[in-house]
């Protein structure tokens, strides 16, 4: 019985270089984040589909895989024939970011969690995106999060750790794009944009990178948002600089001025970076309230990351407001970028030996030298040694020793060096 | 909107210090692991439905979670309503082990990795037990496979790499049982029991610990294998030992003798731990066709983990047969016993500053310990210091520091050793 022998579609494996890489990438994020006085936290994959499906998760919600209850009976079955409802035979659904769940997780335990907790998660998130170039069904989020902090030493916190971390990867010169969901309020409320399709407008101007102001003024128009110009004064919006406010009389009216400020005194406070001011930068989800960031490098054409603060989620769990502010690094967008390091890998060793070596003989030898704190893979001898050594150079082994029923013990191997 | 704030039924949150936990004895698994030149991989957590319910997983299959496929239409409904399949509404599931993923990550990449693959898997499961103490819906697995090696090396690589895995996290002593699914078969034949019925009478025996010789004799007897004297020869079994084939004369005629001899060089092989003959293990998954094992350690009463040999899995993907071998640790059952180590833990200080130190003389702070190496967490300063400083204590900083206005750079600062 051969069977198709492909992953589900959309999602990966990983092979040996591969893991090995992402891991590599993971541990190092991991290790900046924990030093920036960041703990790690897990949840389960799943979690009950009424809090995945609460209005939280913007469109991500409606990418949910729904997980199927357990025991459904026929009449269960006819019910959902007759209401044409798929997912009331669903009580589980895979969480499609982390953010609805640490929301959920501190609710939870807040009373076991400091005052302000800072939290990291790293783990996979599931959507059911169309399958294109780039985009994957199951792939890694490193989420960073400060919760109980009103103040803007969480932003500042955040983005030091951030730009830290990715400076660890190598990835040095990355550039920071700032916004305030008050300073976007400001310019819909200067369009005359109704309250109630704030939400739309956002999404709509989110497009901007794709489309162009012509496209975004046509959609806005479609929505309503008629207003003659909305193209150029995208164009003035998008080229607007740390500049606009510096004659106070000449600010333009849309600009509030308190965010503005706060802006400006956490581009003072980031040590080490390139920080823009773009009143353009809206970030997708509904649920921000506050400042708004990306992480960008000049080399790449897309965000590396960002994040906001959202200061009313925890509340619809917890029923009390509890500020909020989050950071994302989209690792599969970086991962792919980083040279790979050896740095700390132990010496690794390739015994070939004959097959009539006894089993017994070979687990000795490999016991001494792992022992000695060496990683050691056997293979058999065989008549293209030539191509059995390039393939374990390949793989990243340092060195090869012959082993013959007459070698004795691990001191009378005689290693050669592999060539990189 | 406060709503129900725990995580679904069966599966668990990790906080701070039990995540830290977890994390530092999977890496010194992997760590062992990688020394004995397996190799980590990743497959995603979703297999295709009928791969999931191929027949290969045994009764974990009916425990399978299914997801719900994408664009399910009412005509879809209609025809589960009709007949009566909800699964007919899945396409994926998600994985209960790691082997049915593994069998199908080799036959899909087979041709990128060596004759010989040594893999590590290390990730969660998902089953939909009943809930009950100690069982859980998500836990992880930690697997290591040999896929393309016929012989014993197999074998002995898995269970010595265990054993170190093991020693390497604290628990020394543990003992190996081992028995070959020939010894069984020899054992089925001696009492008559038809090859129809041995699957079934297998799965009886392997309850021997739970309802004891009478019992197995009992439901034996319901499955028609009702031969007098069977409690009594099960009693025998499970006391025998090494000695039972010392006179070859005197061996029972059940002994499988190639099977027999194939174990005594396994465990004259095993360097350094205590390997015990036990006729009556099963394990319970019916694709073993060789050798099957368990570790257990004196100070507990169930078994920390097994394997065995399954040579003919790889071939119903890929269609041509591959022999493999496994061994599958027991995290959950494992991580609560090892003690909290802080070995290689960065030095860890807390700043505990007053509310009007500006948020940029913080972060200045922070950015120099951080780059010397130390892990920095601030807390804000309360009348509770006594309070604070023994929660921060728990968390396992090592000292902490007050900040004021006054205090200019990291060098002015004075730490206090917390006492752990």
């Amino acid at each position: 019985m051969a069977q198709t022998v492909t992953p589900p579609r959309g999602m990966r494996d990983f092979l040996p270089a591969e893991k090995a890489r992402r891991e590599h990438a993971l541990s190092v994020i991991r290790g900046v984040y924990a030093a920036h006085g960041f703990d790690e936290i897990e949840t389960p994959v799943m979690e009950d589909s009424s809090r995945l499906h609460a209005g939280l998760g913007g469109d991500n919600e409606k990418l949910a895989f729904a997980v199927m209850k357990r025991g459904i009976t026929p009449d269960d079955l006819a019910a959902a024939a007759e209401s044409g409802d798929a997912l009331s035979l669903a009580d589980l659904g895979l969480r499609y970011d982390l953010t609805v769940p640490l929301a959920r997780f501190y609710s939870t335990h807040r009373a076991a969690l400091p005052p302000v907790f800072r939290a990291i998660q790293i783990a996979p998130v599931w959507r059911a995106e169309r399958p294109q170039k780039g985009r994957y069904r199951q792939f890694v989020q490193c989420d960073i999060d400060i919760i109980g902090e009103a103040g803007p030493l969480a932003e500042l916190e955040l983005l030091t750790a951030t730009v830290d971390a990715l400076e660890a990867l190598g990835l040095d010169g990355c550039r920071i794009r700032l916004n305030d969901r008050r300073i976007l309020a400001g310019i819909l409320g200067s369009w005359g944009v109704p309250d109630d399709l704030r939400e739309r407008a956002l999404i709509t101007i989110d497009k901007l990178d794709k489309i162009g102001p012509d496209g975004v003024a046509a959609e806005l128009a479609t929505l309503g948002v008629d207003r003659p110009g909305v193209a150029d004064e995208l164009r003035e919006l998008a080229a607007a600089d740390w500049s606009i406010a510096a004659d106070e009389a000449a600010a333009p009216g849309w600009l509030d001025r308190d965010a503005f400020r706060d802006l400006v005194a956490l581009r003072d406070a980031v040590p080490g970076a390139a920080v823009d001011f773009d009143p353009t930068l809206v970030r997708g989800m509904g649920y921000y309230t506050g400042t708004i960031f990306e992480i960008a490098h000049p080399d790449f054409g897309y965000s590396l990351g960002g994040g906001g603060r959202y200061d009313h989620m925890v509340g619809r769990f917890l029923g009390q407001e509890v500020p909020a502010c989050g950071f994302s690094i989209g690792f599969e967008r970086i991962v792919d970028l980083l040279a790979v390091r050896d740095e700390g890998r132990p010496r690794s060793v390739v015994l070939v030996h004959d097959r009539d070596v006894a089993p017994a003989e070979l687990l000795a030898l490999k016991h001494e030298l792992v022992a000695s704190g060496v990683r050691v893979r056997f293979e058999k001898r065989s008549k293209n040694l030539r191509g059995l050594l390039e393939r374990v150079t390949a793989d990243g082994f340092d060195a090869w020793a012959p082993v013959t029923a007459e070698t004795t013990d691990a001191a009378s191997l005689e290693f050669r060096d592999l060539a990189a």
